[in-house]
């Protein structure tokens, strides 16, 4: 039985991983971590790290960039990998983390989606595989709040397509100023905003007389969460101390 | 039996029409006119219009917008209603087909697939029942060949929705340069261009929590040809005189 | 200010008809009457209807089907149109709305989604206009852990579809068992399970080189609280007592 | 600049194959093969492969599979490497094709669409990596003539994906007679029927918030003439005799 502690658990992310895990065979949260004590499944919460000992495999940290320091030195020194899912982090708390890497095996991954990072494999395999043959074309879409476009990870597909491809891509986010075929070395790039769609991203290469689309779409913001399970299911067998993040759990398949 | 005689009848679209006319029940093709006069089907092909005085419901013409003139000159002589689908037409052969309007009944469209047109009447039901609470945006996808960007089509459909909406709508085609969250009177109109892709269109209502999606796809350019047979279908029995498009095709369904 | 009482408003989905009121000008939470009374908006909660006598002009139930025949009482009593969400009705449930009907305005709906309805509008236009030269075909998509297939949308979906059809449709759920081309009057229905998929219905129109495509994505269940404050919007001024549904909130736009 | 000679170069696929290879730097068809010897574009056509002994880097042979034996012989009497994409060869043909790969390069693929053997690729590598937390879901569209359901090419990507499961997949084509949640081992397989659509394959992972969607679009039966060419580009260096197919096109990329 995998044990795993989880430091934020009584956020709405620490409830998830915590449904996630019971309803896997074969793991549970031996221990739960938060300034919210309350318990509410069958596993202690404790305030500090300091106050729980017992048992443990791997760490899910979903708590808060400012209680890094303070997981890496519990992580050290009970010699525990663990899984980062905090953001913001400061240039002191990234130099920690890396040196955290030093002595324990330690996951951070820019996208904690198992589904992304797994289209950013096969997109690089589709681009060396059809070259520069087909057209290639991403369409995301996202709710109307969100302040950026395109997204983050829309970027960073076509980065993965792009370091693929035998020709050095541009890319354009707009075609209605101009009056031209389209030129073979573009990468195409639409942000699409609307009502509440949590996030849909699509790249299509577009051939002679065929298409092949690779496209994600996330339900929910919980498949942040999901991933995180998935990670620290690969991290709790690591035995080499060093960074690790969602493309080693992939490749681990 | 619905009789059509074929102007235009050995070009590519002209063939096209007379493979919809044989597939279908209760209509035929009685008669063509082509400067190319080798017999390719079951009915009798002739240079000239003057060749031919025997039965005939309603004219098609694929054609040539030079031979306007004299193909409106055989219908009014004659009373026959006719279906133009060539393009290009000077000022003067506007003017001629507004006046030959006047005795007898003729049809021409801005778009002649009737998907198309279909599309552009459910916007308008769509955006005034959804009013101002649903994020209108359209993606239109077309070959890498195509000049001009975005589509007229698309164009076209945004402005069907733009008639029905309750705010003066602003057309948007980039969102790359700017860090702000969507303004709801936006209408966002991506192009992706990319291989042989003929043409979808697809137009997005998206509120909160659903998504309600109008898509048309063209398979082939022959798509026009089957809306000129349902148009010249209508048209045979139209004994008004004046001005049709495909508009006044589907209100008759 | 349009003033609304809200039955269950301490439920899950009272919870989101109150954020969505929030969010829209002109119209207020004005009470909530549930079991649970402790206040988690700027609205008094109650535990009985009698509690509150004060200004309402709509009365919008998600509580539940045991207290539909108290909540018409009081709605017949203060003579206040009223928009029951609540399902599994018994038949002396159904004959107490019914019979409320005759005095107020009573809203039901078999879905409260206005995209759906909106879409089995759409379809019946679509289904009058495509005639016989198009197949029809369904795809829906659900979660695993649904138990029917197809979904009693697609039914109903394929019902409004068949409505406007001139021949007599026959739903068909399974090809692999049979060798032959595609009967022109089927509708071909498929059913797609998966994850935790929420809902997606659309319905293709596919004709002579040509797709038309209409399709509902719900991304979560909030769709029917937006829907019930749309028909409350639309009850609130009813003056004529009788059974109401979704299908008279759109025909009003 | 390779040298390519064309069997068959003067029926329909035939003359595909001319249009790309003139589309494309490096190559040229430098000699044609076909009953119909009037040439329609640069190169020389012959009824007989004896007619030409000049310069050839590989064979592509789109003629009929009644020629195969004298293809064969000349193909190995000149040590060519050749491209095979007629189809229902007789046991005897199939028996003279694996002996000529045995002093000869020879290409024959199941499926000669790039696309699809790619995403029979990227199916096996998803599978692998998602394993047993996501459904499988396969919907494929064909037009209305079509005999067969599910197509030959759904069932070939559902072997992929099966070979990559880490349980034993049952294929599932109907859901609408039972009345329970979604086994996770089921791979579900849906037929649609519709018009004139050449042919549409999606596969769906679904998880836990997520869908991962790989989707191949053929615009036009024109697609198998594109991986002709493509396999005749990579069997031109074959320099070691064998069977190849579609796959080590991929794998050398």
């Amino acid at each position: 039985m995998l044990k795993i502690a989880l430091s934020g658990c009584s956020g709405r992310m620490g409830r998830v991983i915590s449904d996630i895990v019971s309803s896997r065979d074969g793991m549970e949260i031996a221990v739960g971590f938060d300034i919210r004590t309350e318990q509410y499944a069958d596993f202690p919460i404790y305030k500090d790290f300091a106050e729980y000992q017992g048992d443990c495999d791997v760490v899910i940290d979903f708590s808060n960039a400012a209680l890094t320091e303070r997981l890496l030195d519990y992580c050290e020194a009970r010699r525990l990998p663990v899984v980062i899912c905090t953001t913001g982090h400061s240039a002191e708390q990234l130099d920690r983390i890396r040196a955290a890497s030093a002595s324990i095996p330690v996951f951070r991954s820019g996208n904690m989606s198992i589904g992304i990072n797994l289209m950013s494999e096969l997109l690089k395999k589709s681009a060396s595989v059809l070259g520069d043959k087909y057209d290639v074309e991403i369409i995301e879409k996202h709710h109307n709040q969100k302040l950026d476009a395109p997204s983050g990870t829309a970027i960073m597909l076509a980065d993965a397509v792009a370091s693929a491809l035998p020709y050095k891509a541009e890319y354009v986010y707009d075609r209605h100023e101009r009056r031209e075929k389209r030129p073979a070395h573009e990468i195409g790039i639409s942000a699409v905003r609307g009502g509440t769609i949590v996030g849909e991203h699509s790249v299509l290469f577009c051939g002679r007389d065929e298409i092949i689309e690779i496209k994600h779409t996330a339900l929910s913001r919980e498949v942040f969460a999901v991933g995180a399970v998935d990670a620290a299911e690969y991290m709790a067998t690591r035995t080499q101390s060093g960074m690790y993040d969602m493309n080693d759990v992939i490749a681990s398949r």
